[in-house]
């Protein structure tokens, strides 16, 4: 029996609390992680501001196997991930020789000014995660993954990192539809059937659509067979109502 | 000179976490509190776990002056968002008289069972929201706002809270495109600018499109004369780079 594996995401950046900027990069992290049987367990959004990323990364490192980090690593005045998370492990923090080199790869030397090698400041003791396409990388430090915002570069540094993190069991995933067929209706016998399945978490979820609902019934579980037997009982459950003329 | 108002918003679902459903909710909020002048200083996501939700309200409804809640009012058994409120506050909560009339709206007497009278289980004490859509209120009790998760009604409910809610001076927004400037580029003279103006938030949002980087300046402050300083400098920064033929 493997123990679960769990994550928390920390989205650093004003621009997502003022509303300019919409987040991607949480859904994008929460799918990836699921798929490769790692729990996302929370997230969070702090302003550019010292105190709120430091106490936070320290929160959610403290709690979870890992934590992942989007934004704020790049070379304005406004980038301060880096040194918040030096910060937080109380670590010194100064130009990494091995993130000079990855940027002369971009710029050429006349080019590598002072802002840029922002970019390179790196907590003591942390892995350098590559970034194949700005090239300023990311890193980890400990169990705090720390990513770029920008949507594509995340995704790379992601993929270049995953391979090397612990992974539990997958969790599966049935869904099972229930057109025409209101929460209100199938509510008492659901709740029913979860409680007959403690190993299996059964969610429902109206999307609302043209005027009316259309439900999904989602059930999560890391062993098949329990997945199974839950998904049977729901669709049980979801027929006898139809035959009954529930109504909607 | 009035004091800012501020929020944070948590949202409440396991759906989000596990990548099932890609949160629309926290920019949506995040832009409506911007546009009437009340800033949002964070958010979570936590999962349908009672002492999860617990928590987070109590540790976001201490520290802001309002905190939105999103998910978790429908009638199913993995809605426990207003028993987790009650337990928050330490009040009692109940089927409220006020919320089974408006849920009678839209049911017929027969239709109304056990598990759709769940909606009408309201802490005591709170103000009930209306819901256009689907009749089941949220509520607003202290300065938390209970809203439900699907879109269309939370926005309703957003609008339906909104007047009643105090705002400070509106976040004046000024944009500074800097088309073929890198970030690396303008950083130092960047830093220099918000160093200058301390009164305006000044942030550097690189996006990546079509195998480059186009970036935007944001400044953000309460006071247009502060901000429009700002704005002049920053413009000025940028043309004296253009026109020194600064590297891309």
């Amino acid at each position: 029996m493997t123990a679960a594996v769990t994550a928390a995401i920390l989205v650093i950046g004003d621009e997502i609390l003022s509303g300019r900027t919409k987040d991607r990069n949480i859904g994008y992290i929460a799918e990836y992680l699921a798929k490769i049987g790692i729990d996302l367990r929370e997230a969070r959004i702090v302003p550019d501001i010292e105190a709120e990323i430091v106490a936070a990364v320290n929160a959610l490192r403290a709690r979870y196997t890992y934590l992942f980090t989007t934004g704020g690593i790049g070379p304005t005045h406004d980038d301060i991930t880096a040194d918040c998370i030096a910060k937080a492990f109380g670590v010194p923090i100064g130009e990494d020789p091995r993130a000079v080199a990855m940027l002369r790869e971009r710029y050429q030397p006349e080019d590598l000014n002072p802002a840029r090698l922002r970019m390179a400041r790196i907590p003591a003791g942390a892995d350098l995660i590559d970034n194949p396409i700005s090239k300023a990388p990311g890193f980890r430090l400990g169990n705090v993954i720390v990513m770029a915002g920008v949507p594509a570069i995340m995704q790379a540094m992601l993929d270049n990192v995953a391979p090397g993190l612990a992974t539990g069991l997958r969790m599966l995933v049935a869904t099972v539809p229930a057109p025409g067929l209101a929460e209100g209706v199938y509510a008492a016998g659901l709740a029913e059937v979860a409680a007959a399945h403690p190993a299996v978490s059964i969610g429902s979820y109206p999307a609302f659509q043209g005027g009316g609902f259309t439900n999904q019934i989602v059930l999560r579980a890391r062993e098949a067979a329990a997945l199974a037997a839950a998904e049977a009982d729901v669709k049980a459950l979801l027929g006898r109502l139809v035959m009954d003329g529930a109504p909607i």
